[in-house]
């Protein structure tokens, strides 16, 4: 929302609050999308004027409104709330909005939500408090509706009257058979285009698909982008449903772990926070680590050039190339780390895969690493004709001529490149699925090995060819 | 899924075709997800065995089974059918989807398509096929339910068992006045709650939000979490309802910009198709370019390389810590890029925020820059006492106290980092802001502008500080 807008409807609503104006600030619940109210409240932090708007709005607005407001305006408002207030607020809740909340809450909040919830509630957020992180568990919701395979239509509609409202939703209903095994599934609108007296098990959906409680929330992601789902049950080992995961769970999802993707590939430990609103000292710890991480892989780049110091000391133009060599093999190889992380997490890759992709990998590095080589040659006898790359006085204090100088020069680039980027993009391609066989995470582990290794490939290349070959040429 | 397990359906679903087992055929389609026969059946090019299939399996499937399968089946099959299987297959299926087929297909097939079609479908497919790619109107589609805003409930479900199985959701209905204009929303759970006889208008949710036909895709998609929506309305300048997008194309909208993201971040034009069914010229274009790009703009470090030979051959320590600084600096300029495009795409800035978020990284960047600079002191220090990075050689050679050199050195460095981290992190903020005012995608121009403009800075800092300041110290 435009800030403007933002701040007109922070005056609008504490203007109404200010004249107890409970009509106004009910058309502003009616017309207005929650989030939007919540944002142009965000810096409000006077317990009073919520009190006064939870007291105003109906209840059907203000349960979603309160998840909406930040972690300390929640907190001040559970303390300001009477016990009854807080049963009400509750009542309205899904148990998963309300471990999200209670998760950055201290104890002695948690502990009185928790005396507040009705016992079924109560029950419910307790178990989804002890899933583990990221699991199918820790985003499932208890709240869904299933029902018996032989109802007829008509009666299911009678029973999502009556329990629907207490769902999280009535848009996909799970049916089960007399030992609570599920059956199939019954998407809300066949329902109503089906006629009132059929029997659930004749009209459900038998090609449904569940996951189970422990499955990694990007798997469940991934299921829902294949079989476009609304809904999905998850069920506990023996193969009963224990809960729920909505789409609006994995819209979220997809974008958490998307941003994990980004932060990893470019050396942040996570970016789990919107950046303004992340603490300095937060955003240091997950920048810093990495940094000194690569500083320290980078002890084998030092050796090397250290060991060739003389080299370089005796022909100068060899250490002005140095970053084109390894840069140029970072960003090819970081190019396929890219890829193949990324096809890995949109899960990709079946069995088999890894040969496939070794093998694709192997013709793309060809053709990248031919022409890049051919490119570069024209580019640094350009650069070093007209003195960008200076090899003049190289040349003659060695007393050589300084086309051929120039010719050594560029070859010697183009052939390590050459090497550089096949082995650097093969290494790239390989290593994320050594990662994950590992179990650990490619885009966490794939950035620095990659770099290290391409450094010290391209520099042992780079002196090995001027040493052992092209020096020669030059009469060394 | 397993590829043992895709073997074992592969097998099934052909010998139930070759013995022309139509039951088992149905029995498959009805409890197996189509995407998951569409993949078992990925590498058959017998356009008979799908024609049977075709036959045999109720239209209800047919339609989602056809638009899984792969763009070379899909042209096969469409030359295959008769006109009438055609025009069957075609009224089973959303405009939407047609026009997503249509777009790979050569044209004369796309003349045939569109020829089969029935009248009002043809309109529409024509329609969306003249959208631009990645706005709203090209992915809406035009199949929605919209109703007057004084019909009873009783009546408006009487629509939606009537004309519901052609929209594409029914999960939302739009409700206009009697100009068509948009003046509410409501979820079909709402409408099975409400009693029978009241009216569209008392019971639709009025803080509804819409998105104009020319929006940028990313835009719909960051509204549809802002307000977690299951169906949004599409509107045109006049501000009518023209077309709808429901939640299952906004996740296949969020993963394609994440990946488009993360491609972009790592020099990669993009990566629109799964990596092994990209073919490999494809790759190549996508990743030379950019490794092209970056060799150029390297002339600039190459330049001041190539000007302070003199002093690197007079003091041989000097470019074997080249790379340390400059990888140093990129990578944390990348990571602050990183952060900031990535808040730009999910919409977490507003106006005013850019000086927030610039001196927010003021903040970080010199707390990571005064961290780093003392580590890099240490890490020095220690790989110069072991003999990794060897000044020995250097210090003998111009006649100095071996230990004073180290300090030199790892002060230099020290001094370079603590600059080069602070400008690097700063630039890298500010560039994504005003990448975006000039209407540039912050994501593939942030990567390269700033890995030059640190390779500059520090290369720079680094003689200007060795000449003018600690050379001196040596007595040169």
């Amino acid at each position: 929302m435009e800030e403007i807008v933002e701040e007109l409807l922070t005056d609008r609503i504490l203007t109404a609050v200010k004249n107890r104006n409970a009509k106004e600030i009910k058309e502003i619940f009616e017309t207005v999308p929650n989030i939007d109210i919540a944002e142009a409240l965000d810096e409000v932090d006077d317990a009073a004027v919520f009190l006064y708007i939870f007291r105003t709005v109906n209840s059907e607005y203000t349960s979603d409104f309160f998840t909406e407001l930040t972690n300390d305006q929640q907190e001040m408002i559970i303390n300001a709330f009477t016990d009854k207030q807080l049963i009400d607020l509750l009542e309205n809740s899904f148990a998963d909005d309300i471990v999200d909340t209670l998760e950055e809450m201290p104890a002695n909040v948690v502990a009185r939500v928790l005396k507040a919830c009705p016992a079924d509630l109560r029950k419910d957020v307790n178990n989804l408090l002890n899933y583990k992180e990221n699991t199918a568990g820790s985003v499932m919701t208890t709240e869904y509706l299933d029902m018996k395979d032989d109802l007829t239509v008509k009666d299911a509609l009678k029973i999502i009257r009556k329990r629907g409202k207490d769902a999280e939703t009535v848009y996909t209903i799970f049916v089960r058979d007399s030992k609570r095994n599920l059956m199939g599934t019954i998407n809300l609108d066949d329902l109503i285009f089906a006629d009132e007296d059929e029997v659930l098990s004749e009209i459900m959906d038998r090609d449904f698909v569940t996951c189970n409680v422990n499955d990694d929330q990007e798997e469940v992601a991934n299921m829902f982008k294949r079989y476009d789902l609304n809904a999905m049950a998850v069920v506990n080992n023996e193969n009963k449903i224990i809960g729920i995961i909505t789409i609006d769970d994995v819209v979220d999802i997809i974008v958490e772990e998307a941003t994990e993707d980004i932060a990893h590939l470019n050396q942040i430990s996570n970016m789990d926070e919107p950046y303004l609103k992340t603490p300095v000292y937060k955003l240091v710890l997950k920048c810093v680590p990495w940094i000194v991480v690569l500083m320290v892989l980078q002890v084998f780049s030092t050796l090397i050039l250290s060991k060739f110091q003389d080299a370089m000391k005796a022909f100068a133009i060899l250490p002005v190339l140095v970053p084109l060599l390894t840069d140029a093999g970072g960003n090819a190889g970081g190019q396929t780390t890219t890829m193949i992380v990324r096809s890995i997490s949109l899960d990709e890759f079946g069995r088999g895969d890894f040969k496939r992709a070794v093998w694709k990998e192997f013709r793309v590095a060809s053709c990248i690493a031919a022409i890049i080589a051919v490119f570069a040659f024209g580019l640094l006898m350009a650069e070093m004709a007209i003195g960008i790359a200076d090899v003049s006085s190289c040349a003659e204090e060695i007393g050589v001529n300084i086309v051929l100088a120039m010719v050594i020069v560029a070859s010697l680039i183009s052939c390590t490149l050459f090497v550089t980027m096949m082995a650097a993009r093969l290494v790239a391609c390989m290593f994320p699925f050594l990662a994950k066989k590992l179990r650990l995470d490619p885009a966490v582990v794939c950035g620095p090995f990659n770099t290290t290794i391409v450094d010290v490939i391209s520099l042992l290349v780079y002196f090995f060819l001027w040493t052992n070959v092209f020096s020669k040429f030059l009469g060394f």
